[in-house]
This record gives C-alpha cells, sequence and structure tokens, in this order.
C-alpha cells in the first residue's frame, strides 16, 4: 500500500460508456444468437440493427471500470476516470453523470470521429445481463489522454481488460502502468469478461505477472485465463504471479488470496436480485476502498460484497444510495 | 362515440421528449427556484445551467401524449403519435422507444435547428416530479407534419395542452382538429399543468366549448381554467362545455362528469409510490381505450385508474408491464 501520501485514492482507465438497458426474453437472446451473461463487441451497423428489434430502453452511464469509480466516489474515496467520448449528446450524458457522481473526468471530448460508445444491455427474466458493445470513440483513447502528473497523484491505477480491444488504446495502457510504476503506486487489473480474456489471454497473464498488485476476476475469467475448469488451481497459479488476488462467485461470494492466506467471504444477501450489471464492478468498488485504507482483506471483500449486494437490487450498474453510509451501518467503515 | 368504422383507436399530437429523470432533495428544488410538482419552461442556456447542477440521471422517452399513446399500445390499443424531433441521438432514442412500444410514428425528422426536446425531471423523496423543458425541436411541429389520412382514419385525436406553448404548432393542432372533426371523430384534450392553463386560459375556454368531445384535467388545472378554488363549480361550469370531463385527483381517485352523471372513481391501491411522473398521462391512457371501446364511464375511469397505479409504482412514465393483461387479471377488459 503506497496510499498514504497519494492525494488521489484511484484513478481508472477504461471505456467511457452509455448503456441502453431493455427487457428482452430468453428466446430474443437465442434468435440474435447472442450468449447470455457475456460481453460481445459490435460495429456501428449491428448497434443499429440490434437496436431496431430491442424493446424500449433506458439510457444510463456505464462503462464497467467508470462504473467502479462511481461506487468507490459513493464510499467517500477520492476518485478520477480516464476514458473517451465524443462531443455529442451521449457524450455529455456520460460527462453529466460521472461528474454529478463526484468522480473527476478531465479527457477531451473527441471532435470528430465514431459516437460515444454504448452498450446495449438486455436483462433478461432471471437478473442476467447481455451486454452488446458499440466501442466508437471510446476506442479512441491515446496516450495523449493520460494525464502522468493525474496517475502519479493516484495510490491506485486501475484499468480494465476490455481496454486491450481496441488497439489504439494499449499505448494508453502502457503509459499508465509505467508511471504508476515509476512512481511507486499500486495497479488493479479487472478481467472484465470470459471471452475478453480470450482475445488477450498472454498479454493479461504477462501483465499480471509484471505489474498488477491487486487482481480481480470473477470465477469464469478465472478459470479461462488458464484455461481450466478448476477454480481452486487458477487461483493458486494466479497466487504465484499477484500479491492479492479476488474472484468473485456472484451468490457464493468471493474468494480473496493471497502470498500467505486464502479468504473466503460470503455474498451479502439480497432480498429480490433484480439486474446483475454492475456486480462485478461494485464488487471492485467496495474492495478497493478497503485496499487504498489499508484494510484486511476480508474486510476488503465484505466491502466489496455491499456494494455489489445494493447494485444488484436494482436496475442499473450504479448505486442509488450512499455506500458510505451502508457501509458506515454494516459497521464496514467508520 | 365513432370508433367503430376507424382503422386505428387513437392518434395524438404532442410534444416529443426525452425525459432526464434525478433525484433531488427540497432544498435543491428551493435554491433553484423550482415550483414542486409542475413544468416549466426553460431556454436551452437554463437547460445546460440546471443540467450541471443536476445530479446523475437517467434517460427515459417521455412527452406527455406520448406516454398516454404507449399506455394504450400497451393495452392493445392501434396508437399513432404525431410530434417532432432532430436528427440527433436523443431523437433516435425518442423514435426508437415509441416505435418499440408499438405505436405508430413516422413524422420525418428535422434535419436543422435545435436539438431534440428533453425535460429535466427532479424526484423528491415524497415521490413527487418538478418538471424543467427544453422544447427544442418538439417546437418546430407544423401542419405539414400532419397526417390528414391518419386523422380521419384515427377514432380519437388527442391533444396536449403543453402543444400550445410553441406559437408554430398551433396550426398544427387547428389542422388536425379541423379534418377530425370533419370526419365525423371524436377529439379529446388534457389541460397539462396548471401553469399551461394559466398561459392559455381563453384558447383552452374556446376550444372545449368548440370542439372537445373529452376533456382530461387534474383538480389543480380544472380550477386554474376557471380562477376558482372550488372543484366542484369547475366540474359543474366544464359539463356545461363538453359532453365528457375527467378530472384526477392523485389518491382520492377520479371524478368523471357527463351531461347526465357525475361518477366517482376510486384510485385503484399502490403498495409504495415511487415516482407520480405519468399518472394523468396513463390515467388518459385507461380512460380512452375504454372511450373507444364504448364503455361506461366508471369502467373508463377504474382502467385510468389501473394505468396510473401501475406507473407510479416505479420510476419513470411508461409501463413496464402489459396493461391489457393487467386489465384482463381486474376483469376490466376480456
Amino acid at each position: 500500500m503506497t496510499s498514504l501520501d497519494a492525494e488521489l485514492d484511484v484513478v481508472a482507465l477504461g471505456s467511457a460508456i452509455v448503456d441502453v438497458l431493455a427487457h428482452a426474453d430468453d428466446d430474443f437472446i437465442d434468435k440474435q444468437g447472442l450468449v447470455k451473461g457475456t460481453m460481445a463487441l459490435i460495429d456501428a451497423e449491428r448497434a443499429e440493427s440490434l437496436y431496431a428489434e430491442m424493446g424500449p430502453g433506458v439510457e444510463v452511464s456505464g462503462g464497467a471500470a467508470a462504473n467502479t469509480m462511481v461506487g468507490m466516489a459513493s464510499f467517500g474515496a477520492a476518485a478520477a476516470f480516464v476514458g473517451k467520448v465524443r462531443d455529442d449528446q451521449l457524450g455529455a450524458v456520460f460527462a453529466h453523470d460521472i461528474r454529478a457522481a463526484g468522480v473527476r473526468f478531465d479527457v477531451p471530448f473527441a471532435a470528430t470521429g465514431p459516437a460515444t460508445a454504448r452498450c446495449l444491455v438486455l436483462v433478461t427474466p432471471d437478473a442476467q445481463r447481455t451486454m452488446n458493445t458499440y466501442l466508437g470513440a471510446a476506442a479512441g483513447l491515446t496516450s495523449a489522454d493520460v494525464d502522468e502528473a493525474l496517475i502519479r497523484r493516484a495510490a491506485v491505477t486501475f484499468l480494465e481488460g476490455y481496454l486491450w480491444d481496441p488497439p489504439e488504446a494499449i499505448d494508453a495502457l502502457r503509459l499508465a502502468v509505467s508511471v504508476a510504476k515509476d512512481a511507486g503506486r499500486s495497479v488493479a487489473f479487472t478481467l472484465s469478461d470470459p471471452f475478453c480474456v480470450d482475445r488477450h489471454r498472454d498479454e493479461f497473464i504477462a501483465l499480471i505477472e509484471s505489474n498488477v498488485d491487486l487482481l480481480f476476476a470473477n470465477e469464469e475469467e478465472a478459470k479461462s485465463l488458464f484455461k481450466t475448469d478448476s477454480l481452486e488451481s487458477a487461483v493458486e497459479e494466479l497466487r504465484t504471479m499477484c500479491p492479492v488476488v479476488a474472484v468473485t462467485r456472484g451468490p457464493l461470494g468471493s474468494v480473496i488470496a493471497s502470498k500467505s492466506a486464502v479468504v473466503e467471504v460470503v455474498a451479502e444477501p439480497v432480498a429480490e436480485v433484480v439486474d446483475t450489471t454492475g456486480a462485478g464492478d461494485l464488487y471492485a468498488a467496495g474492495f478497493l476502498v478497503g485496499f487504498v485504507r489499508g484494510l484486511e482483506l476480508e474486510r476488503c471483500g465484505r466491502l466489496g460484497s455491499l456494494a455489489a449486494a445494493e447494485v444488484i437490487s436494482h436496475v442499473g450498474a450504479r448505486p442509488q444510495v450512499s455506500l458510505a453510509r451502508l457501509a458506515a451501518d454494516a459497521g464496514l467503515l467508520p
């Protein structure tokens, strides 16, 4: 932990996305050839045609790492976000929402090129979400957008695996990692999605081994990384590569592994699971809040479970109540 | 009723608006100088500055008359909407959502001029909504946008009072009324908002006396029309001017008056009132579904109460479940 002299708790690099949420039945998912519970990248044309087939939607700001930053701000942490939107209406929506949530967001809007990214999210009756992302302007993040002073000032630099998809963004990621490491800061990383892991397995493993201090994954992603069916062996492998690993397991809670210990944390009970969108993003938010404060791993995990439970109890991937207050009520934070 | 030979149940003229919903406390309403529970028109500059002060939002298609059409489609009625958006992202959202809800919407998008209308809706902890509307492209509705054949084919032409605010739209409204009347169809009208009534009192009274077959108002609007504190005297006055009048009274239900009778209908009980946005719009939807089917006034009112109860039990002004199914379950429709 190197947070004591940092002015900022966390800065995240990620895709700046507006979600378009609509209800859909399993039939629709099948007919559209989608794989439930995963994220698929789509081009502009497919985004048009899928949108035309979808039911009425609700637009809410999203993006995995952006959701995590909003969650951390809700806990009272000082958070910033680096990602790219266009100077269009959805770009204005994204920028407004993340700033209104208390997250610093200063990246200049693209004045030309593709539109602000959107993710067509289909929520099925089982509360699962199936995501179809048109990256648009988000793919245009470059190293020029990385404010090195901002990275140096943050205790943790948080990266989402999704950002490896647009080839142009890799320079931005590499710069951020190198600046953070040179400044003696921590790097946290989330694997994002099993198919995303499949697309970038070797790069992800190389990054984790060399530079990642804290890794987030869900069970499928962790297994995908090592092409194994055994979560236990994936976790054992990860422990040798990275100081702290937190693997989420949905209703089964999470497993946190460091060199010296493995801790299992139960999931926070939820009266009704309405929409699982953002569960992993908010788990990371809670965990990171504990991590930058130097709390023990079990408490980090419980903060993650608390935030995830809030976000799956309603539609949308950002908290609707103060997570700082929830954490205080639960005795997890002062 | 002249619905038997109509190919369409209803066509509405109204403002095509995307709502931006955010939670706000009473303090915020006071500091911004807003009047809780009402709609204020704002210009582009004020829309920018108020948006900048608001918390994170959710974008959902809205517009009072458009919400009513979506409600009618959810009941299984054949509905069309006439209103103006620009060819921008929010315009595409509006068009997608209303079509995906089953409402016919064929008005060409404006290629120049102001952006698609948006309404900044502040939802306070008491579930009240305070609306701030930037009319933008919606004010550009003209008589060229009125498809006369569509009006002639619809049993009812439904008009919202809000459309009297943009001066250019008046020709479109006049044309629609005259085509509907010449075709022997019914005209329904909603007063929209007490301040809107204040801005257009004389025109509204003239319209009601000469051409309106079915009038919707809430208690404040009905009283505002005659500058009276007595709902009873307002209803008595309205009975002399118009064949059927339906006045909504929030939790007190509604009063329906015709030349020959006054019927009181109770409000449908709701477990928790979450957001009253759209209550009046959906009451009108349910009532109109009964009206075009020639049902007795009490049943029309009960259909209105049913639809209003659904929409106030969640955030947003459009139904989240099939109103046809709700009505069938309640024994109100076959």
